[in-house]
C-alpha cells in the first residue's frame, strides 16, 4: 500500500431477523471464526490507520469480540448511508481513504480490498465501488458504467428493462476519498420506498459535482451477504473448499476432502494423511506426515511430525503431542503434554499433565485431575509404564522407567525404577457363579409365577 | 377438509425384487421410519375415516407395522388395479371418497393429497390423478388432458411421439369417487403386454361412461417411487433436505447440514449450534442454545436449554439431559435423567439412573446396571461428586452432596455428606520396576538366542 | 483372452513433484489401496505372463509393493519412450503381446485392458491406442483417425484448429505386437520442445511403415491420471462412487453412500445396514443382516451375521465378531475372536483373547494384554460375565460360566462356574464429604484473600 492514511468502517449493526438468534449476526461463525472476524481480518492485512465498526442497540458482545477495534453506535437502523454516517464522530480527526466494509459478509479477502483501495488511488477517483457479475444478477443494484465512469447504481426494483440487462452488480463495498466522504453521505435523502439513506446513492451525488468515480470488478463469492443459517451453511461450505484446496495443495492428502472441517488458522504440514470425518478446531498445527485417522476432534493442540492420531481422538486446548508419538481411540488430552514417542492407544483421559518420552500409557488410564475446587497436575516420567485401568490422583508424579500395576489407584508418588500397585488382592471362589445363577434364575421363575 | 367421508388404501404388496432384501419393501426406513409408515402419516393427517393397506403374501410385518390400520392379502400379483380391488371387501360398508396411495412413495406429503381430494370434490370429478412433470418424462405414462378433462393416461411404451412429448406425467396417487370405484376396476382386463390390470385404465373407462376426469399437478419429487437401495439412498437424501432446511429456517445452525441426519419427528429449538456429523435418531427434542458437538449419536433423548454435549456423546433411549448439564466425550447415558448442571464429561456409562443437578460424574465412571438377569437403578443425589474410574453397582444411592473416592467400587449406600471409598491401599516397591525390566530384556534376549 | 501371451509394462518412474511428497506418486492410496496396486490388479486380471514396472532412482518402495512384479529402472525422466524402452531388457526373452500401463491412473478395469488386447489381436493391427472423450479435451493428444485406423496422435499444442476440433483423445494405455515396438521405440527423437521421447510418436512411426494402428475408445473417467492431492481426492471419489453403488446394488443399503467409505476388497452382504460416517479399512467382510450404527471404523475384521456393532466401534486387524453378537459404543477389539451371540456393549478394550458364545463383558472392561515387551491372551469361556471396570491382566483364562466381580482386577485364572472378586472394601465415612467440603472452600476463600 502506498503511504496514504487508511481508515476502515465495518457496518455490523443489522438485526439479522432472519437468522431468528438471540446472537447478533455478525458474531455468528464460520470456520470458527465470527463473520465480523474475517472482515476484521482482511481489513487487517491492509494495515489501516483506523477501524471503526458501526453496531447496532443492544450488541456490546460486537463490540467485546471486535476489540481493540472501536465501535460506534447507530441508534436506529435507517439505511446503509445512515451508518456509514455513524463513524464521522470516531473518525473526526481522520484524514485519508475510507474504505467501507460489511460485517456479514467474511469470504471477503485482504487481495481484493487491496485492489480497491489501490485502484482508486491511482485513479485518483472521487471512489471506487467493488463490483461484481453473479450468475444471477436478479435483485441486486446495477453498476451503470460510461466509458469507463461509474455514473450511478440502480436499485433492481427501479432499473429499466436495458439496466437489469447490465450483468456488472453492486458488491457493496466502497473505497472513498476520506475528504469527501461526510460531505456526501450529509446529502443523502431517504426518498424511496424503504425510506432509508442508501450509501449506493453517493455515486450519483459525486457524479453531479463532476467527480470520478470507477468501478473494480471483483468476485461475486467474495461479497456473499449472510442474512439467514442456511447462508451462513453456504459460506460456511465455500470457505471450507477454499481451506481444503489450500492444504491439498500443500501436500496434505484428505482422502475425503468434504468430510474434513478447517478452522481459519489451522496449520498442516505436508505429507499429513487425514481421514475422513475430522474436526479441526480453532489453534491447530500438525506436523509433517503425522496420519490423522477419521473421527478425531482438535482444537488449540499443536501435533508433532510423524505422530498417529486417532481414529476416535479428541484433543483439547492445550494439548502438545510429541514427534511419533501415538493417541488412539477413544482418548482425549487436555493442557497436557505428551512428549516423543510415548503412547497412550485405548480409552483414557490425559488431563493437566505431563507424558515423558516413550512412556507408555494402558488402556484405561484416568489421570484424576479434578477434585471439585481445583485441577491438579500429573507428571510421568520418561518410559514409565502405567498398568491398564489405572487411576493416577493428582497432584502425583511417576518417576522415570517407573511401573504402575494394573487396576491401581495411585495416590502418593513413584520414585524412578520403582513399581507401585494399588488394588484388592484377588479372591476366587468355586462354584460361586453357578450357585448364585441358580438361585438367580430360581427367583425370576417365582417372581413370574407370583405374578409381580 | 369438507364433511365428505374418506377412505385410503394404500397399494403395499410389491415384492420389491431389486431391494434384494429378506425385508418386505415399504419396511425399509427412511429419516428414522419405515417407508410406509411416511405415507401412512400423511394419510393421517387427511383424517380419513378408514385406511386399508393391500399387501403381498408373507407380509405379516408389514401388517403389525402399519397397525391399527386394516390390512387386506392380495394373493396373486397382477397389478395396481387388480391390487386396488382387493380393497373391496374391507371398504363393502364405506360410502365416501377412496384415496389409493403407494407404500413406496415416502416423500409425499399431506398438503398434496389434501388438495387431490379438495380439487376433485370441488371439480365434481369422477376421479383425480396426481401428475407432475419429471426432468425426464422417459418410461412414464403420460395424462392427455383435453380442456382441463383428464381423457386417459398412456403407457409411455404405447404412446405416439406427439403423445411422447407431453411432459405431464402420471404421479400414480388418486382420488376416486367412492361410488363409482369398484364398478370401474371390475371392468379392467389384462389385455397388455404384461397381462396385469392397470389402475391407470379406470380413467378410459370412465371417460368412456362420459364421467368427468382431471388431472392435478403436483411435485414429481413427492412421487418417487423407491425400487432399489440405490433409490432408497436418493430419496433419503431428499427428506434429509427438506429436514435440514427446515431446522435452519427455524434458527438452527447446522455447521455442515449435508452431514447431519435427522429422523422424520426430530425437534430442535433456536439458536442450537449443531457440528459436522451428528446423527439424530427417532425420539429426539434439544432445546435452546444448546450445543452439539461433531461425532454425536441421539435416541430418545431429551435435551434441555443451554447444555453442552459431545463430541463423541451418545445418548440411548430413556436418557434426558437436563439444561445447563455437560456430557462430553465418550460417555454413553441409557434410561437416566441427568438433572440440570450436572455434568460428566468423559468416558462414561450411565444407565438406569438419576444424576441430580450439579453432580459431578469423574472420568472413566461406570453405573454397574446389570448382573446378568435383571436391570437395577443407580440414584446419585444432588451435588455429588464421584470420583474417576469408579463403579457404583446398582442397586446403590449416593446420597445429596456426597463423595465417591476415584478408583472405587460401590457396593454399600452411601448417606449424604458421607465420603466412600473402597480400592486398595497403595504398596510401592522400589527399583522393583528397573529389575523386572531386566529380567525381561533377559529372557527376550534367551529366547532370541534360543531360536523359539 | 487368447492363447497368445501378453506383458504389461507399467510407467511408474514420474516423480509427481506436485504431490508435494516424500512418498513416490504411485503409492499414494486410492481405496486403502496404493495406485500402482490398482493398475497391477487390473492388469493381473489378464493373467499376462510377465508384468514389469518402471521406476525412477531411489524408489526401492515402489519395487517392494510391486513384488512379485519386477522392476527397472529408468535412470533419467527423458519421456514415456524412453520409459518404455528401459523394459527392453527385462523382456529381452519375450515374445507376444505388450500393454503399456500408467501406474498412476487406479481406475482403469480389467474390462476395458481385455478389450484393448484384444481388438488389437483380432484387427491385426501394429497397435491398439485407448482413446477417449473427455468433456474438455483441452490439452489433450487427439487421436486422428482416418478410414479406422489411427493415422497419428497430434499433441494440443501443435495441432491445428480442425485437429483440436476432434473429440477423440490420447487416453495413453496401448497394446502393442511385441514384435515391433522396441523396434518404433529405437526411432524415437527427442525434437520437440520439451526434449523428450513421446511413446505416442510411434503411431506415426509404425503408419510410416505401412502398418494399421487403431484406437478403442473407453471411458474418458478409466484413465484419469493423479497428479496433485486434489486429483487424488477426485479419483477417490470416482472409485467410492463405484464401490457404493456396487454394494447397494447387491442390497446393502447405505443410508447416507457419500460418507461411507470403502477398501477395494470391503466385502458385505445383502441386508446389512450402514449407518453414516463409516469408514472400511483394507480386510474387511460382514454378513447378512448385520447393522453397522454410524461412526464405525474397521480394518481387518471378519463380521458375522445378524451382528450388531456400533455406533463409534473400532474393529482392528484380527477381529472375528461371531453371529448375532453384539459391539456397542467406544469398543475396541484387535485380534480377537468375539463368539456368537458375546455381547461387550460399552467402553472396552478386547485385545489378543478369546470371548467365548454368549459371554458378557461388562462396562469399562480391559484384557491387559501387553506388559512393555511382549503380548499375552485373555480366555473368557462361553457364557462368561465379566463385571464392568474390569481388569483381566494376560495371560489369563476366564472359565466357562464363571463370573468376576465388577472393579476387579482379575490376576490369576478363574475356573468354569467359579466367582471372582479381586477389588477393596467399602470404607463410608460419614460427614467426611462435608467437612472436606467446608474445609477446600475455606482455602480457597483464604487464598484469593491472600492474593496468591
Amino acid at each position: 500500500m502506498s503511504s496514504q492514511k487508511l481508515a476502515c468502517i465495518i457496518l455490523a449493526a443489522g438485526k439479522g431477523t432472519r437468522m431468528k438468534s438471540a446472537l447478533p449476526k455478525v458474531l455468528h461463525k464460520v470456520a470458527g471464526r465470527s463473520m465480523v472476524g474475517h472482515v476484521l481480518a482482511a481489513a487487517r492485512s491492509l494495515s489501516p490507520d483506523d477501524i471503526v465498526v458501526v453496531v447496532g442497540p443492544g450488541m456490546e458482545a460486537v463490540s467485546a469480540a471486535v476489540s481493540p477495534a472501536r465501535t460506534v453506535l447507530q441508534p436506529d437502523q435507517l439505511g446503509t448511508g445512515h451508518a456509514a454516517k455513524a463513524a464521522r464522530t470516531p473518525l473526526a480527526d481522520f484524514s485519508g481513504d475510507i474504505l467501507i466494509l460489511y460485517g456479514d459478509t467474511p469470504l471477503i479477502t485482504a487481495e481484493t480490498l487491496r485492489g480497491l483501495v489501490e485502484t482508486r488511488r491511482s485513479a485518483g477517483a472521487a471512489l471506487a465501488v467493488l463490483g461484481m457479475r453473479p450468475e444471477v444478477p436478479g435483485a441486486y443494484g446495477r453498476l451503470l458504467v460510461t466509458d469507463g465512469r461509474l455514473d450511478r447504481i440502480v436499485e433492481a426494483a427501479d432499473a429499466t428493462p436495458e439496466q437489469r440487462a447490465v450483468g456488472l452488480c453492486n458488491g457493496g463495498i466502497m473505497a472513498v476519498d476520506g475528504a469527501l466522504l461526510f460531505g456526501l453521505l450529509d446529502r443523502l435523502t431517504a426518498s424511496n420506498a424503504k425510506g432509508e439513506y442508501y450509501l449506493t446513492d453517493i455515486v450519483a451525488l459525486a457524479n453531479a459535482d463532476g467527480r470520478v468515480c470507477i468501478a473494480v470488478e471483483g468476485s461475486a463469492e467474495e461479497v456473499i451477504g449472510v442474512n439467514s443459517r442456511a447462508e451462513l451453511a453456504e459460506v460456511e461450505r465455500l470457505l471450507q473448499g477454499r481451506l481444503r484446496r489450500a492444504a491439498m495443495a500443500e501436500g496434505v492428502t484428505l482422502i475425503d476432502p468434504e468430510s474434513v472441517w478447517f478452522s481459519a488458522d489451522t496449520k498442516i504440514e505436508r505429507d499429513v494423511v487425514v481421514g475422513p470425518h475430522v474436526w479441526f478446531g480453532p489453534g491447530v498445527s500438525i506436523g509433517e506426515g503425522t496420519e490423522i485417522f477419521s473421527f478425531c476432534h482438535f482444537e488449540g493442540v499443536a501435533i508433532g511430525k510423524g505422530a498417529r492420531v486417532g481414529p476416535f481422538a479428541r484433543m483439547r486446548p492445550g494439548a502438545r503431542i510429541g514427534d511419533g508419538a501415538h493417541i488412539g481411540n477413544f482418548v482425549e488430552v487436555k493442557n497436557a503434554n505428551v512428549e516423543a514417542g510415548a503412547k497412550a492407544n485405548h480409552l483414557t483421559y490425559i488431563g493437566d499433565a505431563r507424558v515423558g518420552a516413550g512412556a507408555n500409557i494402558g488402556a484405561g488410564t484416568i489421570t484424576v485431575n479434578y477434585d471439585g475446587f481445583g485441577k491438579y497436575r500429573t507428571d510421568i516420567g520418561a518410559g514409565a509404564f502405567i498398568g491398564s485401568n489405572s487411576s493416577l490422583v493428582a497432584p502425583v508424579s511417576i518417576g522415570d522407567n517407573a511401573n504402575v500395576g494394573a487396576g491401581s489407584v495411585v495416590t502418593e508418588d513413584v520414585p524412578a525404577d520403582a513399581l507401585a500397585i494399588a488394588r484388592g488382592r484377588q479372591r476366587t471362589m468355586p462354584d460361586r457363579a453357578r450357585t448364585w445363577r441358580l438361585r438367580k434364575a430360581a427367583e425370576k421363575a417365582a417372581k413370574a409365577a407370583g405374578g409381580t
